[in-house]
């Protein structure tokens, strides 16, 4: 007895690994084909709103904390002084809110090539935007490669790699001649992290290469966080941080311990505890 | 666009959360109706076998270690000197052979009513049973209520309450009556652990009810401990310990990274780590 879903779920396949998420929802509220990727939103019966790129479930309301503290806090409380960030993609805008929340950062530059997006989460993640008025946020609508070939070297401390999975137009994202470009940006001591998938399906592939190919591309040391996403594929999800001139297997503990962000998942502890692989990940990440 | 599912799926339907998981199956291996329950196991496409209950994933080759590991070796490190051990439900073994990974173990009782689950953990997930032969395991079929009814007080140094979820057959096992005859059981300086659903779900509800519950039940401490379980509603799971006369939130560091036992998921600083909770989930089950 298997059973069935009918048209008022939202079902993402994830072929490769033989699995599949749905989440019952209400009402379409957007579809819109930009020039890049389709994007949809709906409106789901227990997780609030949800974007949709591409079939790809992007974020929902209820649990995008999980992954924007994620991607932004530990780099944030692992480089030393961190004043200049670029967000690579993010054009849902939740990562920004999150890095703007450090009052010791004094510019953040957010590249993501479709402002359709920007657009959709202003109208249905308000709470996500609501940081875009800080004079400290650029918001730029390019090519966030081409943006990162044309930046001065050595003129950032951190970059955040929000992209969607490494397959379509983020795949070059995961290259480590991009990763080369995001290690001239960076100052010495800076911190670089990309999301990076499933512990469960990608500890042996994505991951691993991932890791493989910042060291490659001239970065001294490496981190993989994992945290739970439930609506990302195996519910289940990672963040690889990797530093120039210095160790992201250690952070600012006190500034972190300090720090009254009004975080739902982040904590000092927390950020120890995830820097700790559990051994099948340790195992299978080992060179 | 949403993606169909054909019969080639099997999906669980988390109703009340409007999420749902799915995982595509090869081949249905078992069909059995128990006197207790529809018990299926299907061969899936990547996640090994499956086991489903009265229509619920139970568990999978491919992922089961977590949970596992999370029901047993937490509490047996906590606990100072863990010689007797009661199992109630767990029928598939895969909890019981975590135990007796502990040297110090003594005797392990497991009691589930329904043998049909054993027996068909036998012949399809035979790494799971594969302790089942140790000297030191005793495996009854019938009711555990009862039998702890009937068990002689402070007999016990660790109960561990491997059941279905909370509703049907096992909703009994997350009531107060029920917790005080596990206090009843344990001996001075004992550990209980419940299974304890979804962070995401279930932190103002029943996670926060079996905390005040376990209280009320007599039990001096308690503590929630997150981890990852992809084919469970949300993709996140938890286990709640509880004390009788000690503190379950410090354990045995000292042997639980001296220990030797060959695990995928449980290390000291993963125990130590989930024995933080995220903030989101400390204010949910603040009093």
């Amino acid at each position: 007895m298997t059973q069935q879903l009918d048209d008022h779920w939202f079902t993402e396949v994830f072929d490769s690994h033989g699995s599949a998420f749905s989440l019952k929802i209400s009402e379409k509220l957007l579809d819109v084909q930009s020039p890049y990727q389709h994007l949809e939103v709906y409106a789901t019966q227990t997780y609030g709103n949800l974007m949709v790129l591409d079939g790809c479930v992007m974020l929902t309301d209820r649990d995008n904390f999980l992954y924007h503290e994620m991607m932004s806090h530990p780099a944030l409380f692992t480089h030393a002084d961190p004043r200049r960030v670029v967000i690579i993609g993010g054009g849902d805008c939740g990562t920004l809110r999150e890095v703007l929340k450090h009052p010791g950062v004094e510019k953040v530059t957010q590249i993501d090539i479709d402002e359709e997006v920007t657009k959709a989460s202003e109208r249905f993640f308000p709470a996500l935007t609501s940081s875009n008025d800080d004079p400290r946020a650029e918001l730029l609508f390019e090519d966030g490669v081409k943006w990162i070939d044309t930046a001065p070297a050595e003129s950032v401390d951190i970059i955040i790699i929000d992209s969607t999975d490494p397959v379509g137009p983020a795949e070059g994202l995961f290259k480590v001649d991009f990763l080369a470009k995001c290690h001239r940006l960076l100052r010495s001591g800076g911190v670089m992290v990309q999301q990076s998938e499933s512990p469960l399906y990608h500890s042996t592939t994505i991951i691993r290469e991932l890791r493989a190919d910042m060291r490659k591309a001239g970065f001294d040391s490496v981190a993989t966080l994992p945290f739970p996403q439930p609506v990302y594929p195996s519910g289940w999800w990672s963040a690889t941080l990797a530093g120039k001139g210095m160790d992201v297997n250690v952070f600012r503990e006190d500034a972190a311990a300090r720090a009254d962000l009004a975080l739902d998942y982040y904590s000092v502890e927390l950020h120890r505890g995830a820097l700790v692989l559990p051994p099948f990940m340790r195992h299978q990440l080992a060179d």
